[in-house]
């Protein structure tokens, strides 16, 4: 198994993936052609338009972009695919999107036997083994919150501390993480902007300059960058 | 129809549904017993815990509250009450538990036949047609989005407003909105914490002292306090 699972695509004040360039190069490495998907469409665009975006960053860095919906057959697609990397954008519309079109078994065999499969936001989340800690609103109804489950471990994505001069009386990202522990017993990990993890093997370690945070039944703990975090692979 | 829509059953600085006190007592004049559905249990708390918090807000009233898992017969329950008051907490754990316990018939049928009902966040959000435009995380599937639909359209409460100075890359809440307008063609209502609508027969007023802002496929408006907001309940 090898993951690349960013927090965000873009850092405040930076292009599209430019923060993540040196690491993409080197993940992807040996692979030509990524297929792309584009479904969490963020903010509405369009399949197409979003294939571009991905298309303007990675091809600088030698790599071809193939949009999934751009291929006859979405599931031969993923099963011929060298390398996959899914957008971020709305999570729901993404994990709909993906049931529907019937990719989540092929894209789950691929990624555990080791095709390279990188994801922001969005495309990070639906790593995890289920989306009941995405951010997003849910604009659409997938039939099931479980997702590519190649991990036991849930993530948020954005991950954002407490604001403490906040009158705003709307739950923090940490209380509705707490929230989700006590309907579910499971890991989540809470990745802040810039953050990302790099899992390959049994070995997951925690890039970027920033901590991450890590929920539990057994409470919270903070983890500096650089550090392996193998645990999380542990199924209780 | 007569229903009391709260943005928050509490603004920074005041006890529960201090804010609101006045507008309760005329609201369910004429009602001894109100009915309290304590399902959307936020931070987790007890059915039990949680129907403690509005007694303690609704006896100074001079109003009883039952809470309904207190009773033999849930539906029953509902089909016999005065009033319903439902509280804030998780939107996806309060309609996931109104599913199961098969009580959203009951509660759309005597809403719909005049029976006066309150809510506050998650309790508000439910009353629109869907929840697709809640802040809440996933935790649990609901076998649909659908909600009570007593009104056409959907409510985002606590809403807030872009802040300028923020370096976070998450979308704003308008975003969101923006994001829900494209999958789906209904108006959003998006309610500062604070304010509430005041809906009777056919007549909706926005109370509170905050204007609100109306998101529909045609752009975006703000009403001022007192305003009329009639036009809400036509459908397309």
């Amino acid at each position: 198994m090898k993951l690349l699972l960013a927090s965000t695509s873009t850092v405040h004040g930076q292009k599209y993936l430019e923060y993540l360039k040196d690491d993409i190069k080197e993940f992807f490495k040996g692979v030509k052609t990524i297929v792309f998907i584009p479904y969490a469409r963020p903010g509405g665009i369009t399949w197409d338009e979003y294939t571009e975006v991905a298309r303007k960053a990675f091809e600088p860095l030698g790599f071809d972009i193939r949009g999934v919906h751009e291929m006859d057959d979405a599931p031969e697609a993923i099963k011929r695919a060298e390398g996959v990397f899914t957008g971020g954008g709305n999570t729901f519309v993404l994990l709909n999107t993906l049931y529907e079109k019937g990719l989540i078994p092929q894209l789950r065999d691929r990624i555990l036997s080791g095709m390279p499969y990188m994801g922001s936001s969005a495309g990070t989340n639906i790593a995890g083994a289920g989306i009941e800690t995405t951010n997003d609103m849910p604009v659409l109804h997938p039939p099931s919150f479980e997702a590519l489950h190649v991990v036991p471990f849930n993530i948020n994505p954005h991950y954002l501390d407490p604001d403490p001069g906040s009158k705003h009386m709307g739950e923090t990202r940490e209380t509705r993480i707490k929230e989700f522990l006590v309907f579910n017993n499971r890991k989540v990990v809470g990745l802040r902007e810039g953050s990302h993890l790099w899992i390959e093997g049994g070995n997951v370690e925690l890039r970027g300059t920033l901590p991450t945070r890590i929920f539990s039944r057994d409470g919270i703990k903070e983890y500096p960058p650089g550090e392996k975090l193998n645990f999380l692979l542990e199924t209780d």
